[in-house]
């Protein structure tokens, strides 16, 4: 049977691109409306797996997941990076001259000033979803509109890209996370000497002086990389915080073991949310 | 001449609470429509002061916030805790047995939870503005219908509050600092050794493992304690970050000269913030 992935958005969204990277061509993706459905799909078996965006290089972290990665149960099994890539779309038939309106999601259309500050005969239309609104424009069959999306949502529609990578910043990427549901026994893939492999861990500290850089010693003093540091605020106890670290290693390679078990005498809460290959 | 600050959203926003504690009831409040305008008002010498929220213990950081402190000339000069309590508002005359509908912030609305299970007969309506809602419903003139906002924006209106403090969790406080121009010369407050200060920056480093905990060091080989750490991502370096940093202490005192220094040598960039007395 073919596996079921969850992705937030209309067919075509960027997540549905990562979900493609992540699990293969093989398995059936699932639109969701809501970040937290996605993470509520695999938590109640609707699917097998999950994937979510949790940052971007222009915009940050997804912090919404951060804390949906703390409520459910899931762990995450593989991380991905896709290249935010905005083309302008079209309905077959419709030239770019007669375009007047382009619509898709604030996000994206304020990612493409430029394109429109050099086509003021073009309005923005902002929509729920960038995929969505080259779904909304096939369905209508609007002879003077566009949208702004995924090459993938065109194809998906049958509309055709008009102009490819509009966007006025290339260096945007978005790093997604393969989820699936917390097992006993079966925990993290087995260490590969030749893979590089990465680890996301969440805890909170005793609320001292220095706690912070003493936690973050058990990985420096055994050389251990950090990759990214996030926190999030800590419920009933203002002005206190979570912190999700991002670490380059194996859960089981002796060091991080050690770093771990040296972050647990620091920590009052101490959680593994996954160890999985590094991308690229 | 009064002092005019400038603040986001609408007369009795909670923005407008907090301006009232950091600048006094002797300034004429500005309301502006995005964030972005309040740090512009600043910028173009339309205000002398504004205010903005920073942090909540519920949602966390405003992100966007954070990057305007980074791409404006502006400097923190105080912080204040405003603990956000929702009440149920009415038009004068108007009982809670004939409401029907109650209009407020989709936040707020997410907050008052029980209220609305307990009250089946009521519907949520989203709208943009806590206090905006209250404006609204005392123009309309409504008969069925209520807001949910700050005990300010009642008074503004004109409204009645029919119910205090519907809020689910009363550990629901946000975070507001007070801004005015960077001016050459008149640095930081004079320290005062009864007064506690807090000085906020903000830095990058040379990516190279165990580099945040080493910029940690500067601090706790000091004992000078971290409040607040914030990390954001460095445009055009796609996986690097910029961190913000909140630590107890005065820029003035040896230590903290000292600890700024020392980071000084392993930051790439590295901007005071401001240095403000400690809230409470």
């Amino acid at each position: 049977m073919r596996r079921r992935v969850a992705f937030q958005g209309e067919p075509g969204a960027f997540s549905q691109v990562a979900a493609r990277q992540l699990a293969g061509e093989d398995c059936t993706p699932v639109p969701t409306q809501a970040f937290e459905d996605v993470f509520a799909s695999v938590a109640n078996g609707k699917c097998q797996w999950a994937v979510i965006p949790i940052e971007n290089t222009l915009h940050g972290s997804i912090h919404e997941n951060y804390d949906h990665l703390l409520k459910y149960d899931l762990v995450i099994r593989g991380e991905t990076f896709v290249r935010i890539v905005h083309n302008l779309i079209a309905p077959p038939g419709v030239k770019f001259s007669q375009l007047r309106r382009v619509f898709s999601h604030i996000a994206a259309l304020n990612q493409c000033r430029k394109f429109f500050e050099e086509n003021p005969q073009i309005e923005k239309v902002p929509f729920y979803d960038t995929a969505g609104s080259v779904k909304m424009i096939m369905e209508k069959r609007f002879d003077d509109a566009g949208a702004i999306a995924s090459a993938s949502a065109a194809e998906i529609y049958g509309a055709k890209i008009l102009r490819k990578s509009i966007e006025d910043d290339r260096q945007n990427f978005t790093r997604f996370f393969l989820l699936e549901k917390a097992k006993r026994g079966t925990g993290s893939p087995a260490p590969e000497p030749a893979k590089r492999f990465k680890t996301t861990i969440v805890f909170t500290l005793h609320n001292v002086p220095g706690g912070l850089f003493r936690a973050l010693s058990a990985f420096a003093l055994r050389d251990i990389n950090l990759t990214k540091i996030e926190s999030r605020p800590l419920r009933g106890k203002p002005w206190e915080y979570l912190f999700y670290l991002d670490f380059a290693g194996h859960v089981e390679d002796r060091a991080c073991r050690n770093a771990l078990n040296h972050l647990a005498e620091m920590a009052d809460f101490l959680r593994v949310l996954g160890c999985y290959p590094a991308a690229r």
